[in-house]
């Protein structure tokens, strides 16, 4: 078909890559080009027919770009990014900062409704799809309360900071749901739960040969804001299982909401996702979404959105007819 | 404040019962009125200042109400009442014949789009919040496999069949989705699955006085269509016991995608809940529809309506910026 969704990807990173991917499997879509800050000349990118560009190009392609995905950090990069390309483009991003959404969304939907694009903020899993079942969960039982758990996930952070520890060769921290806390959780009583009761940390260190594992596991279990607080597990491996078990960035969660209705009937919603790869899942949210702005842009509601102003007819690739037969 | 949504619930079965319950807690609804077949004068509803009126004079009240929750059932009741009160009221259904949505689907939308009127249809569970996870999940990765499994849940229908065996006093039976199969779907294999491999039964038998168990055991165990093609378990117990603990409505379920991303990286996407009360759940969510509906109505988006064309934001009773600020 010819009159395919026309992407662009801003930032080659895990995420930008991740897109790639992601756009692979999406039939009614293609990848026109992707805009790096390095020199494009020293990015092979495989991909037949993508071109390799400098960001500074983009504004060449307003007419070849349907929406540009934002692949960039929530730190610096994306509070300049979104609103310099929604003056341009129609624009999706995953801007995780949550403290500062609103901010950021002030600024992004002055833009976007000044130069009639669409820019979809705040999109991946969460923010995202955890935000759109605390929204759902919250509307549907008013009476109740809910919980978000992270993990289990590679934190990136707290790795940091176990590499840090002297004697310490390499090693990984994962942030785990406590299975106590959501089993509390579940069984809608509605507890109330500090992060530290929520969640454990694991971590897999490889120690330099001959240094003593007692004194690593003491000064990683008491080091302060990182553990100090936590149940934490340490496990000493070799760097070949490090390699071998360790090589991935899965990650993952729970929203769950125990209401109550009527006399006294627990009513529990839970939502949970397993990843084996972060940011390609990030990246395949934020694909479908370009899908959503393509068609928010088409009907002319232009500004600033998030999930909450997106129907799943909006979203997907199905016919709406298809949607009601084959899935309602 | 004095801008409730006013609603009306036609039926009063165990959904009529829940959508009272509900309304209750949301505080940005009121219930006008119950219109019922039987004799009004004999529901006593003990609700103060809403009206048990015969379904005849709902007729007489579309000035005076925003919504109407028709909480009949499926099989008669709502593919004559939907269009019949579509042509007066915006309203919202749990229409669950899921081979005949398309078909109903038309019959309200003329109805509704000729009289200005907006009728969310098959809302609930599922149809509902399950239909929801299946889209959500095949739009945001569109290389993989959706499951649905039922329960634990009480079946009726199934209660009822054991209840017809020689020398039952009583008993229920719960559909029980086999824990061995969730875990392979949710190993991300997505491995073929026939409905009597996904799910088992559990029934709990008060036998009369001096029968012999084992031969109702073996009666129940090879009936054919009910029990035959699964794996079923068979308890005796106490009427005493039944009253005790088999008294509630209990029901729920699970929507769970294995998909692929990448280089075979597995993500795996589930939603379940887990509900002491079914219709008080499913009432709970026809009133959070019943805003969209009101909402949608404003916006002069007339016709029939699914969850597929319904917007978080027009879902949830709170504002864009709280959603944005406190939810995202």
């Amino acid at each position: 078909m010819d009159n395919k969704i026309r992407l662009g990807i801003v930032g080659y990173g895990n995420l930008g890559k991740g897109a790639v991917e992601a756009i692979k499997q999406s039939p009614d879509m293609e990848l026109v080009a992707v805009f790096t800050r390095r020199n494009p000349e020293a990015l092979v990118l495989n991909e037949p027919g993508v071109k390799v560009l400098s960001i500074k190009d983009a504004v060449e392609y307003q007419k070849d770009i349907d929406v540009m995905l934002l692949c960039g950090g929530s730190a610096t990069d994306l509070p300049e990014q979104t609103p310099h390309f929604a003056s341009m483009f129609n624009t999706v991003d995953s801007y995780d900062t949550h403290a500062k959404i609103p901010e950021f969304y002030q600024s992004v939907d002055k833009v976007a409704t000044e130069h009639h694009t669409t820019a979809i903020i705040s999109v991946g899993w969460d923010p995202g799809l955890f935000s759109i079942n605390r929204v759902m969960a919250d509307a549907i039982l008013p009476n109740g309360a809910n919980y978000t758990f992270w993990g289990k996930g590679l934190s990136q952070g707290h790795s940091d900071a176990v590499r840090r520890v002297s004697g310490v060769k390499n090693g990984v921290q994962y942030t785990i749901p406590s299975e106590q806390a959501i089993e509390k959780v579940r069984s809608g009583s509605n507890p109330e739960l500090a992060t530290a009761e929520k969640h454990l940390r694991v971590c897999y260190v490889v120690p330099e040969e001959g240094t003593d594992t007692g004194a690593i596991e003491q000064e990683i279990k008491t080091m302060p804001h990182y553990f100090a607080d936590y149940e934490t597990e340490v496990h000493f491996i070799t760097e070949k299982e490090l390699k071998r078990d360790h090589a991935k960035a899965p990650h993952g969660g729970f929203v769950i909401r125990g209401g109550n209705t009527g006399q006294d009937n627990k009513q529990i919603y839970e939502f949970s996702l397993q990843l084996d790869s972060n940011p390609e899942f990030t990246a395949s949210v934020l694909v479908a979404y370009a899908r959503a702005a393509f068609r928010l842009s088409k009907e002319k509601q232009y500004g600033a959105k998030t999930v909450y102003d997106v129907t799943l007819g909006q979203l997907s690739p199905r016919s709406a007819e298809e949607l009601r037969k084959d899935f309602l």
